[in-house]
This record gives structure tokens, C-alpha cells and sequence, in this order.
């Protein structure tokens, strides 16, 4: 191999990367008659030979380091965590969980004990989602704990959501509020910080009851079954969908671009809970920053016709219109408190 | 957390971490009709609601330096052989594999022309077993690479084998040759050796050509989608099956004892390639040991009554009876080839 021949994954974009996968499998799909939608969406989509209902797949891989820290997470809410984040993909859809399979690469680090709490949390994720863990893996790791969770489910072909329905003039809505995960990660690090410069052991459990929203928001995070539930009682389909993991710009973007629209967030209309802004106080930055930038929130991102959006707040409350879906001419702008209009420039986040 | 609550990892056999597992999660199981078999098979079987075909998803996690070696593994034929155990888990259902995900932890070594070669061996793969990729993750690794991939495909009812299904009197039987992906590893080791002794950087290719027979068994062995086309064909169901990833005495304790019965092997029944028996000549080594112990050659195991043995050979050539099953009280023996009969402790297997 020569030097020229290595492109380090640094100096690419994982929406680079994920590109690069697509081309190289497009260019020798099989016959995909049962695929109706694979890479590109929050979940996979496939039909069986001679059956209505679509079946959902998604998986996601965690790390620890990058995607998780043991110092300050206890790995009962790791394990509940991972499973929200995973299933919140089937909602997105606007599907159902079915099954979950749960994959775990040890290193000799962890304990049997441990292993314990993580299954523990996983278990009461399963039992909150009504989605049975059904099988998986184990392996050794030479280095950091690795866990895979992948998670099948079904939609209806009628009712399912993609990012790519959305049409001018729909509302957007988002469920709960946003930046509450990133305030709670700035408090756990700042514990984190006080913990390695104090000495302190991993018995050490932190004084958090300040906090306790924020850092709930942050360690044990709720995927939107609720609303699933609400749309499925009362017959009411978004256009699109899509759930914050990364964060509300970004995931308005991936939304607007799969939809081929443009868009027109209300500054002012985002949801950001008290305890949020109090945080953000305290470490005087900006609230909407976390709001419009930090991740993790796990909310339902999605967009209906007027009509609908007044059929829906009669039955469920937790929701708010935050923007509004324009033509793609228009791009993605943002309405401040003060009047302005902002415009982003969407091809920064990929 | 005191130190009696930390029981190491490595004083623990898989199986009782499985075990383990399997009893946190059992006790706050979700409903669990749709869940036909859980944890505890190649795949995890799920129904649909109001539909005949049954689910299967089976998911697997590869760590570098643990599960694959980069210094004499091409990265297309890991993508590869990934894929053909992974869907091995499929086809030792009597399944049909329909979509996959690929989750990947790349650390910073990993360059995006090394992650093409394991997605174009990934697309080859998909192209061999009509299986499309629709999905999966891409995260950092502050480590090694850690692949995961997931595997649906569907069964039906009347013909899905279990592990538990095996019949005093069935005929053991067994696809391919058995032991030659030990031996390609092996002659992979041993190159290894002399490249780290001889200082060879990472162009360095290795001249395999006299060994290719079993070191394409090592890098790219191909799960066994012939024999579970030819049994749809003929309408041959066996009792029960389980693909050969760990060893054939590992394999043939678990297909017994979820069975609930005993069996004998025939030594001197069992298929060995001439390959394999020169590479455990050139080493001085037992070319039985290979092949009882070794592992990764992703064979079909399987049983049958007598008369389907007759009705399938007709058809498909690739397999040879190698025991029968008896009462449970027999236990697992075998009959070596000068007539006397081994006895195993399968619980040393556990």
C-alpha cells in the first residue's frame, strides 16, 4: 500500500465515509425487490414475500471513550441509554420495537458484577419498550468496553415515516424540550474534573440532586414512545420524521435536505426546559446554543399540515411548532427573538 | 463497589456470562408472544403479527486482535468471512438471510482506502448470498477496529431447524471438511512469525500459493447456502442443525444437549481434506485434533432419519454421515478407528 493510498478517517467526515460505503455496496446490490429503503433513513425498511406490514431494522455501535465514560456513568443507565437511542430510530419511523439483540465486547477490566448492572438497565429498557431482548454476542476486547445494539421492528406501509415527506408550508414540531442532555453533560464533566484533580476512587459517587433533571436528561434518556402511541391512536401520520441524536440544526438539515425543502426555524419557539437555561447560567454561555447544538436529546423531530397539528395538541401536550417547512430555494434560516433572519450554511455539517 | 463484588472476567466462561445474562433479563421479560426463541440459537426466531413467515436476526461482533489479526487478514476477505458467519447463523435455522448491518469502530489507523476493501468484500458477500446491506453505524474507536454485523432473514414454520429437534436414532451428518480453516490459520501464524522476525513492513504479501486450499478456508470460508437451497428444493427438513463455528465436539455437545440426548462419532467418518492432513503432517501434529477442535470452517451439522439421508444424498453430494444419536444416557462418545469407544466430560466443554 502506498502513502498515497491512505486517507486517514480524521481528515474525513463520517457523512464522507458513510458516501464512500453506499458507492461501493450500490455498485453490487443484489436483487433488493424486498429492500424498500435501506442506508439513509434512521431505520432500514424491508417487506417479506407476500406480507403487508414493513419490518424495521437499526443497529449502532458504542464505544468507551468516544461514546460513553465509565468514570461518571453508571452502566445500569449505559445500558438503558444505548437502548433508548436505538429504539428512538424505530419511532423516528414511526414503527414499533419488536426485538432487540445485544452485542458486548469485554475487557478484562469489567466485572461479572458489572456486566450485571448493564443487563440490568438493559432489561428495564425492555420491559419499558415492551421490546424483548432476544439474543446477541460476546467477545473478549483488548481494550475498551464495545457494545452493538440492533433492534428490529414493523410499520404499516400507510403509516410509515421517512425524513423525505416533508412539504412547504407543513408545520415542524419537535416533542419535550432540547439542550437539557448537553447541560447535563457539561455538570458530569465538571464532576469528572473535580473527581481526577481531588483523587478521588471509584467508589466515589457525586453530589447531583441539583441537577438531577438535567443530568437525567443526560444519563437516562426517554425515546418518544408516547408519541407513537398518540399518532397511532389518532390516525395522524407526519410527513416526515426524525429523532435528535445528534442535534436539532444538524437533524433539521439531514430532514429538510431528504425532503428536497427548505425551512424557517422560530428561535424563540424552542423548547428549553428551566433547568436547562439554569445551567447554562451558571457556566455563562448560551442556552439556545445547547438547544440549537448539543445532542443527545433523543426528541421527535417531525413535520404535519396545520390541520393536523391542531388535531394532535388535543391529545397530546408535550409538543411544540418550532419552525416552518419553506421551498428549497429558501434554505435553512432561523427567525431570532429580535427579528432577524439568520441563514446556515448547510454545507458546514456534513 | 467492594472488592468481593468484582468477579474478573476471565475466571468466567462465556457460557456463564450467557447464563448469567439470560436470568437478569428473564426476569422482567416483556410480553414476549411474538418472541418464538429467544436467547439461546443461531438466530432469535420472531413473529409478526397475523403473519406465517417467521423472523430471525442474529448479530455478531469482531474485535481486532481478539476475533481477526490485520497483519495477515486482507480486509476484504474480513468483510467477507464476517459475513458468511453471521449468516451462517441464518442458514443453520433452515433460514433464508434478506438484509444485513454493518457496524464499524474505526481507530485513527484505519484509513478510508482500507475501509473500502472491507465494504467491497462486505458487497461481494451480499452479492453471494443475495443479502443487501440497508444499514449500520460508524463510530470512533479509541482502540482496535470492532466490527459488528446483524443479519434478518426469515423461516417458515413447518421448516425452521432448531438445535432441539434431534432424534434417538437420527443420522449425524456434516457438510464439507472439517478442520481446514485451522490449518490455513496455522500456516497464517507461522508467516506471521517469520515476518515479525524478519522484520517485513505491512506491503509485505506472504507466498501461500502450495497452502491455498486451506487458507481460503481460513480467510474467506463460505456458510453453506447449497445444502439449504437443495433441502427447500427436495422438501428434506432436518431435526434439528447448527452451523460448526466453534469446533465439531463443542458444536455436536450443544446441538445434543439442547436436543436432550446422547451420540456417537465415527472417527474415521469424519471428512478431512487431503490439504488439511498435509498441513498437520508438515507440523507433526494430529489431523483428528484439527478437526474435532479446530474451528471456524462454518460447516452445516445436522441430523436426519435414515431415509432422508437416502433421499438427500441423491441430491446433494457435499455431506457425510458422521454419527448417530442415541438415548441421552449415553452421553457423547466416539468410535475411534481401531474399534474402541472414547468417552467425553462435556462438562469440561461448557
Amino acid at each position: 500500500m502506498s502513502e498515497k493510498d491512505f486517507t486517514p478517517i480524521s481528515e474525513l467526515s463520517r457523512y464522507h465515509v458513510i458516501r464512500n460505503i453506499q458507492t461501493i455496496v450500490s455498485k453490487s446490490e443484489p436483487d433488493l425487490a424486498h429492500v424498500v429503503h435501506g442506508i439513509g433513513d434512521d431505520s432500514a425498511v424491508i417487506r417479506s414475500a407476500g406480507q403487508s406490514a414493513l419490518r424495521l431494522s437499526t443497529s449502532e455501535t458504542y464505544v468507551e471513550g468516544v461514546d460513553f465514560d465509565l468514570t461518571y456513568t453508571p452502566l445500569q443507565h449505559i445500558g438503558y441509554k444505548l437502548v433508548s437511542a436505538a429504539i428512538s430510530d424505530i419511532f423516528a419511523m414511526n414503527g414499533i420495537p419488536e426485538s432487540m439483540l445485544v452485542n458486548i465486547a469485554l475487557p478484562n477490566k469489567i466485572s461479572n458484577e458489572m456486566i450485571t448492572l448493564f443487563f440490568e438497565g438493559i432489561a428495564r429498557a425492555s420491559r419499558v419498550y415492551a421490546c424483548p431482548l432476544v439474543g446477541g454476542d460476546i467477545t473478549a476486547s483488548a481494550a475498551g468496553l464495545v457494545i452493538s445494539i440492533s433492534i428490529n421492528g414493523s410499520a404499516h406501509e400507510q403509516t410509515i415515516c421517512y425524513r423525505s415527506g416533508a412539504k412547504v408550508n407543513d408545520a415542524l414540531c419537535v416533542t419535550g424540550d432540547l439542550g437539557g442532555a448537553f447541560a447535563g453533560l457539561k455538570i458530569l464533566l465538571r464532576e469528572k474534573k473535580f473527581w481526577v484533580e481531588n483523587g478521588a476512587g471509584r467508589e466515589f459517587q457525586p453530589e447531583l440532586d441539583d441537577y438531577d433533571y438535567v443530568v437525567r436528561r443526560q444519563l437516562v434518556p426517554q425515546a418518544r414512545n408516547d408519541l407513537i402511541n398518540v399518532l397511532g391512536q389518532q390516525g395522524i401520520t407526519p410527513t416526515s420524521m426524525i429523532d435528535i441524536s445528534k442535534n436539532l440544526l444538524r437533524d433539521t438539515m439531514q430532514l429538510t435536505q431528504a425532503s428536497g425543502v427548505g425551512v424557517k426555524l422560530y428561535s424563540g419557539a424552542i423548547p428549553i426546559a428551566l433547568e436547562t437555561r439554569a445551567v447554562a447560567d451558571e457556566f455563562e454561555e448560551d442556552v439556545d446554543q445547547y438547544a440549537l447544538q448539543g445532542g443527545e436529546d433523543y426528541e421527535l423531530l417531525f413535520t404535519l399540515p396545520e390541520d393536523d397539528v391542531n388535531r394532535l395538541v388535543e391529545h397530546f401536550k408535550d409538543f411544540v411548532v418550532i419552525g416552518k417547512i419553506l421551498p428549497r430555494s429558501k434554505g435553512m434560516q432561523m427567525q431570532t427573538a429580535d427579528g432577524n433572519t439568520l441563514h446556515f450554511d448547510t454545507s458546514d455539517m456534513e
